[in-house]
């Protein structure tokens, strides 16, 4: 076992690379990066726990690798994919072949939300809950690190059930979160796998030697009893995904089950959901359950199929007055979200007469907060609205639960940057992850928030560093130490609310500590001074340039940020980034190592502390930053806020329920963020 | 209003037909008569209520038909498409887009198993089941006159709620059942569509003089908030069936709702269901209700999305006990397949506490029998085993219900046909129903069972003529008259247990009476004479070889049916066969339709009633017509009972749960039903 600081793609990939032969590959977001490093992996010879690279084979369509996969399984090839939203719809009418015909593989999926009104290319489980009726087994994975623990159960399960298993996880909150795991070396995992099952599987293959016809027509008289020949086998997998975990359990210590309990043992208010959502109720309902009378639980389910009715029963605490089914998806027309259902079903078979609510949360990615989480457990004391949404305002059909003003106790550092889409800051701050988790005891958490116009938009990048592990999957909404990249956010972007009182901001500008008395607008101004804020600046753009850098400030930032954030000695720093500079730049020669040496020490060195006057405490002069052009209705209600990164308030009913949006709005849309404007030379010019 | 004689394809057609400016298609079994019809009536210039003809486009795949249906319906044209099955799952990822942008339009789908272990072309709901999710409307229609009225409906509450509407129905069963209906004249249905509607729908269309955009990207602080604005149109989808219902009713008289309630008033045993199986389940019902202390009823689902929780409730008589629901999908790891969940998450919602029980019914295509109805009723007041199935005998988890020995009574005479592959026997029953159902007050329905071989093998017409409406949707158990088109099947298919005593056999043979005795099998003989049989023969390939109509005895037997079943005067079936004759061969020439009037005649007079002789009582010699060779267990096992036609009898067990069957086995299927066999001739031989 060691330590790694890495993100959920990657610890899947890690798991799946190591058990399967064969991926078929064809790459969506939020899943490529899985498919891109087994790629990687296997083009650099890495060996699997069979002593071989894999082979990855990219088709031309998800289609069409899932018709590869089932071909690739049928010939007895330990085989796997990885996909998400759209591609995973592509692959339906193959899962069910692959389900009926009993072909044990492990799909990995970084769940994403389809297609509708809009596209989104962010997490929710609209995908996955469009393959709950293929006969796949499901298992459900919360975090980075049972990315990777979970990844490897499921081949056992799979093998061992002789089922295919969807393994997913939350679109970009798990997929893209980096955390500091804890990973077997192969030879562990080699003992894991059952070799016997493998074995069979192999022999099982279509072979000229031992032939066999598969994919027949079957008429009337005969398919439905040959269907029902294969119940048996989902009945084992509870049973047999439960000896997997034990299993996993014996050598890493990390427990799982089908479904498991967290809370208070006589809870009455139950919560029931699945992945990243779950950490942060774990959270919210331990500081609920120290103020409130009436105690908080939750029922983590990761094995979502089959459904073990039975077991859910049981684990539910015999004080259980009422639950809240938590799902991640919008079924329009159903008689309540897949879990809901599931939940409900449960109940009624097993004679439990108890209220069951059911609400839909973060679909499209929309953060899951403890404010959320908190909406949720309220819900269940006050007035037990049913079919709720929670997360947004639904001001057309009044779903949406009130969001109380909470947010939780927190005992790790928490950091924001505001960087510019391609600026390196996002490279940066992973650098910084991988540097402090991988150096010291202490535990790292990144998050990275782009929108969909990437390169030249605000990145936003979401770093926690802390002693005990970090689970909080969401966003931060309370920094010790923010750090603005970009000086033309200030006015633009309202950031100054989510850094803490007493907090440390770091602002990159080309103003001297005299400019900003002209510069900053006076709401910026009174804040810093009555929220004693410690302030600093640098200009690392025009270090940057100095150095050849070409306007490259992630570096110089970097070293800033350690110098003031204290979370490792800055001297434990300087050396980890030196030596990852070297590493990343090695390649293009010494004296560009050399450059970036030299930033790293002057990012330290060129800071400047800015002593906020008392004055500012009552700053009175307003700057005006706002685009005055005359504007459409559209633009002033729907554009405007989601600008000004306030899409987040904006209510259902400013929206066209089909989606619909007027064209020749990209005018309204000048940001004017770009830190250099290029101009036309008179002069310069030759026609 | 006018009567038809029709299937349940061609009903949804006209419905389709009348109401749709284009359908973009990929024909699928059993959904193709539907697109052929159309690009038939299309081809004939036929005219739709708008005054067109339609516009038929096929396209290369499914997912190509879905696509190109989604952008047509964006370009405000009324769409349409019919499919099944695998096809209907490569539209899964537009559907999403289609109700997601509330594009109004209906897709007709003749319901059909899906792929798994083997694939089957029969009815079952897996394919619609899969759809669930995708945020269309879903209506069921249960019969042949259901497919064309809500059909209709269908298209009204599309265009009223602005969503898209699955409309399904049984493949095969319904999809291919020919019966006796009524339908509307065009000017009739253009009053009931709301053309304000469709006005609307076209001013929404995409279109350079107003341009806006759709199909945008969206990202998390936006998606979820305008998907949730689209709530509102599901919530509105009941009501707005329920109005178009009534609009149909008040012209018709043909009443639908939601959920419709069948059975008594104090009924204490309610099923749940859905399409075909609940007409079954209404006949056995009240039959069951005149001899049980504890009545049952049944809930006929018609709207199935949005399933509307409230309404559910309120149709249950408050006497309900027990509930069961019947699902014809099987999702394997489910908590339970899809009506049930949806039943319990209703119940628990409305705080209604009572025990539901889960079966699953008719995968594939098998037949749901009034004693598969019996068992399910029985199993409510006896043993009240969940998650059974029924139709089956299920040896391996032991789900399956005991099948009680029950039929029901019967009003209507029932014909049985066992006729050739490509012998002319389906087409020639086809057009004796049409003949009777046209021409008379008798209703009339049509059930034609082939296996998938098709040519050369038995295909078995099921035949029902009766003054009530005939709504049997079942296959023939107890026949008044049975017709054996080929001499080979005695001793190979066991078909006299299907005749009733006293009833009336119809042999094709080559044999005079006196051969009879030699040629018969003994217990063919006894079962004649014990039971009453009046048996007639008639050699009917001869006189086709006679009359120059090499081999083609369907209208010879067809006449031969007339003049013995007694339906209609003979004489009157005498000449509607003749005009038939007369519209099919006319384009070949006076001589060929001279040629089947002498068949039509000739029919008639060749019959040969056969006195059995009282010694046949006793008959002892066995004729031993089994193939000998020696055969592996497969073979015994599997394909002799399946060849015998008795595949219906095999338990789970004797399948390959993954559906592998054993090569080289086609040799152990020698059938010898052939009427004639090549010969080599020496002496003709020229090398």
């Amino acid at each position: 076992m060691k330590k790694l600081t890495t993100d959920g793609n990657t610890a899947a990939a890690m798991a799946s690379y190591a058990t399967n032969e064969i991926a078929i590959i064809y790459p969506i977001t939020p899943s490529s990066p899985m498919a891109e490093i087994c790629d990687e992996w296997a083009s650099a010879g890495k060996l699997n726990i069979f002593g071989k690279p894999m082979k990855v084979v990219e088709m031309q369509s998800e289609g069409g690798a899932a018709g590869a996969l089932h071909g690739s399984l049928l010939a007895g090839a330990l085989t796997t994919t990885f996909t998400a939203s759209q591609g995973l719809l592509l692959m339906i009418p193959n899962m069910y072949k692959i389900a009926g015909e009993q072909l044990p593989c492990v799909f990995n999926v970084a769940a994403r939300s389809l297609a509708t009104h809009a596209l989104s290319i962010f997490g929710d489980h609209s995908d996955v809950m469009a393959c709950r009726q293929t006969g796949f087994s499901m298992i459900a994975s919360r975090n980075v690190q049972e990315c990777y623990d979970l990844g490897i159960i499921s081949m056992i399960t799979s093998l061992n059930s002789s089922l295919p298993v969807l393994h997913f996880f939350d679109g970009f909150r798990t997929s893209h979160e980096i955390n500091k795991i804890s990973v077997l070396e192969d030879r562990e995992i080699a003992r894991l796998i059952p070799m016997d099952k493998v074995a069979e599987f192999r022999a099982r293959a279509l072979n000229p030697n031992m032939p066999k016809q598969m994919g027949t027509a079957q008429n009337p008289d005969v398919y439905f009893q040959n269907r029902e020949a294969g119940e048996k086998f989902y009945r084992s997998v509870p049973q047999k995904f439960s000896e997997a975990c034990a299993a996993y359990y014996a050598i890493t210590g990390r427990y799982y089950a089908p479904f498991t309990y967290y809370g208070a043992k006589n809870a009455e208010n139950i919560v029931v959901t699945m992945c990243s959502s779950t950490e942060t109720l774990e959270r919210v309902i331990d500081d609920f359950n120290k103020h409130s009378d009436s105690k908080a639980g939750l029922v983590i389910v990761t094995l979502y199929r089959p459904f073990a009715t039975a077991e859910f029963i049981k684990i539910l605490p015999n004080s259980t007055k009422i639950i809240t089914v938590l799902d991640r998806t919008k079924e329009g027309g159903s008689a309540g979200e897949p879990l809901y259902l599931d939940v409900c079903a449960s109940l009624r078979e097993h004679f439990v007469n108890i209220p069951v609510l059911s609400g839909i949360y973060g679909l499209g990615g929309k953060d899951f907060t403890p404010s959320c989480a908190m909406a949720v457990l309220q819900n269940m004391i006050n007035t037990r609205k049913n079919h709720f949404t929670v997360g947004i305002i639904d001001d057309v059909t009044h779903t949406s639960l009130p969001l109380p003003n909470y947010s939780l106790p927190n005992k790790c550092t928490q950091c924001l940057f505001y960087g510019l889409g391609s600026d390196g800051t996002v490279s940066a701050n992973k650098n910084s992850i991988k540097i402090i988790g991988d150096n010291t005891d202490l535990n790292a958490q990144g998050y990275f928030v782009y929108d969909s116009k990437k390169s030249g938009s605000v990145t936003i990048s979401h770093l926690r560093f802390g002693k005990e592990p970090i689970t909080a999957p969401y966003e931060i909404d309370m920094a010790d130490f923010l750090a603005c990249h970009n000086a033309r956010y200030i006015g633009k972007y309202d950031f100054l609310p989510k850094l803490k009182d007493n907090g440390t901001l770091l602002l990159n500008c080309d103003w001297t500590v005299d400019e900003l008395e002209q510069k900053l607008p006076a709401n910026f101004k009174r804040e810093l001074a009555s929220r004693n804020i410690k302030f600093y600046i640098i200009d690392a753009q025009k270090i940057a340039n100095e150095l050849g850098l070409r306007g490259k400030i992630n570096t110089i930032m970097q070293s800033a940020f350690f110098k003031l954030a204290n979370i490792i000695p800055y001297e434990d720093a300087v050396q980890a980034m030196k030596i990852a500079a070297k590493k990343s730049y090695g390649k293009a020669g010494d004296a560009v190592v050399e450059q970036n040496y030299r930033a790293i020490d002057e990012g330290g060195k060129s800071l400047v502390e800015v002593h906020i006057p008392a004055k500012w405490l009552h700053a009175e002069n307003e700057i005006t930053t706002e685009y005055t052009q005359e504007k459409s209705d559209f633009a002033n209600k729907v554009m405007a806020p989601i600008a000004k990164l306030n899409g987040d308030s904006l209510p259902c009913s400013v929206f066209n329920p089909d989606g619909h949006i007027p064209t020749d709005t990209a005018k309204f849309e000048k940001r004017g963020i770009a830190p250099t404007i290029p101009c036309w030379l008179k002069e310069n010019c030759i026609q």
